[in-house]
């Protein structure tokens, strides 16, 4: 898991997983196959922008640290990535986002049209893979994290332009929006585990996933723009408020909040602007609470894997916490 | 089913499962519930807008005519009308449509983030109940349904302005958007039924749903807006190119066809030239053609109707392909 510079990195992770991971990428391609030539296009194009299957990961490795008992393990895992591109092609299209990994969005690339019955397609076929597997129990699990995310997504819309949006409503979006389905490929991972056992991964990977999206968040302040694929300070830029604003802002004097104010009047703020204000926040400290309440995330996390036994995919489920606090993206 | 003036009417049809019906509209209801006051608005404002349930109510008659034998007819036939509403949603908002059933539509009075992000909520509700229920085979038929109707609503993408749209095309597209879902509704009111009435049940569907999108598109031909809700050569406005126009096209003279031509090319065509048009496929053939392929996918229907048992239940489903036919919305 330690790379040469001492760091955990998500191959690491992976190390030993690769076939299965493969096996992943070549199932998600076959579940949305299709003989329509608009969708074998943006076929195409969705299966070279595939990340690098984290929520996978996370399903094979609780699987093995619960006793490698899920025949149907790859096939589960690939639903989740599925109904995970599904909802990236939404959210693209609700934000009216450009880019996506450095690569241009399916709205942009074709059309707003063509994203949103496109997710219809990838989420359906999703739900077709699991009936075909024959058992209800991850339809039962995936349906509800879907339908979270929705609720996160609606509750994002109202994330935008809100100087007096709260951290618990913040703490709620993420749940909503990332933590589910993390929380969900961690629960999928160990259906066949006894029910407690089941239960503490659930609220292993909702802790993850807090940590995940605190950290993304973060990222959206401190790394620049060659390294994110997109522009830092991009949440700022879209209006989008997140943790280091939610706190920083009360510890503000008036011209900063003024600053912040002008910013979210801007259709499209300036960089110089966009610069202050990522500068203020950092001052009045949201950037180290933010940071602070990812550790906590990651510590309630780790305390979950107690219920464990000991075992190399326990390590590397610790190990998962610290790349995703650690990570550059 | 006959009213005053001997004509089939949809309450006719429905008659003796009136309060079966309510407990769907009641089901929907509960099922969209949510704690989330955006999520409330827009359902208030979507029960408003439920329609008649044709498709409940052709489950409701298949269940009876099979011997009313499925103990969660109703459950399973609010998620077939909450499949319809969240597939209207996505519809409306990939389309820009403005009105629907004479009401604002979500994208229009909420937003277009607000549908794509509820078609979403509402699907994924669906496939929860459908998980609750604890039987995979409604599950089976209507992911794929669901599915299939994606692939329609890509047709549709491709059946603007090109006036080398085949029939073959066409049917095709009314296949995937329309005759899937009826047919699935037709279906899952007959799971319990030997399989080959199950079969013949699902195409009894399939040809009453493409009888029923043909007349559909006929009627934008026919009717005037103040019984439509929407104003008469909608289709044509928006470029869309149905049954009528496909089967009229090749018998125009080259005025009528540069005409056509003319129409699609104007971003807003004008009243005059749709109204001229309407007219060119009148004289044509093309209405003639299109009710005339209307009733022969209704005498297929018919013939499936060979496969039930003698009972009143059937009777009223041979009468719902004449209302289907003889319906002016």
């Amino acid at each position: 898991m330690i790379s040469e510079a001492g760091a955990i990195t998500l191959s690491g992770l992976q190390a030993g997983f690769e076939d299965r991971l493969d096996e992943v990428r070549t199932t998600v391609g076959r579940l949305i196959a299709a003989d329509f030539s608009l969708i074998s296009d943006v076929n195409a194009h969705l299966l070279q922008m595939q990340g690098k299957l984290f929520r996978p990961t996370i399903v094979f490795l609780v699987d093995d640290a619960t006793g490698r008992k899920n025949q149907r393990a790859v096939n589960v895992a690939a639903v989740v990535e599925l109904i995970h591109l599904a909802t990236l092609v939404h959210d693209d299209s609700v934000d009216h986002s450009v880019l996506r990994r450095g690569m241009p969005t399916i709205n942009s690339l074709f059309s707003h049209q063509v994203s949103v019955i496109m997710g219809d397609y990838l989420y359906s076929r999703a739900v077709i893979e699991l009936v075909r597997l024959g058992d209800l129990e991850p339809l039962r699990v995936l349906s509800r994290v879907t339908n979270e995310m929705t609720i996160g997504e609606m509750r994002q819309l109202l994330a935008h332009d809100r100087l007096r949006y709260t951290e618990e409503e913040y703490d709620l979006l993420i749940r909503a929006k990332t933590a589910s389905l993390i929380s969900g490929a961690a629960e999928v991972g160990a259906l066949a585990a006894p029910p407690a056992l089941r239960q503490a991964m659930a609220r292993f990977g909702e802790y993850l996933g807090m940590a995940f999206q605190i950290v993304d968040d973060l990222l959206d302040f401190t790394e620049p723009a060659t390294v994110t694929g997109k522009p830092s300070g991009n949440d700022l830029r879209e209006h989008k408020v997140t943790l280091p604003l939610i706190h920083a802002l009360p510890q503000m004097n008036d011209m900063q909040r003024t600053r912040v104010q002008r910013l979210m009047e801007l259709e499209t703020p300036p960089d110089d602007l966009i610069e202050e204000v990522v500068a203020d926040v950092a001052e009045r400290g949201g950037l180290a609470y933010a940071r602070e309440r990812a550790h906590r995330f990651a510590r309630n996390a780790e305390a979950e894997l107690e219920a464990l036994p000991e075992s190399p995919a326990r390590e590397t489920l610790r190990a998962s916490l610290t790349y995703v606090l650690d990570r550059r993206r």
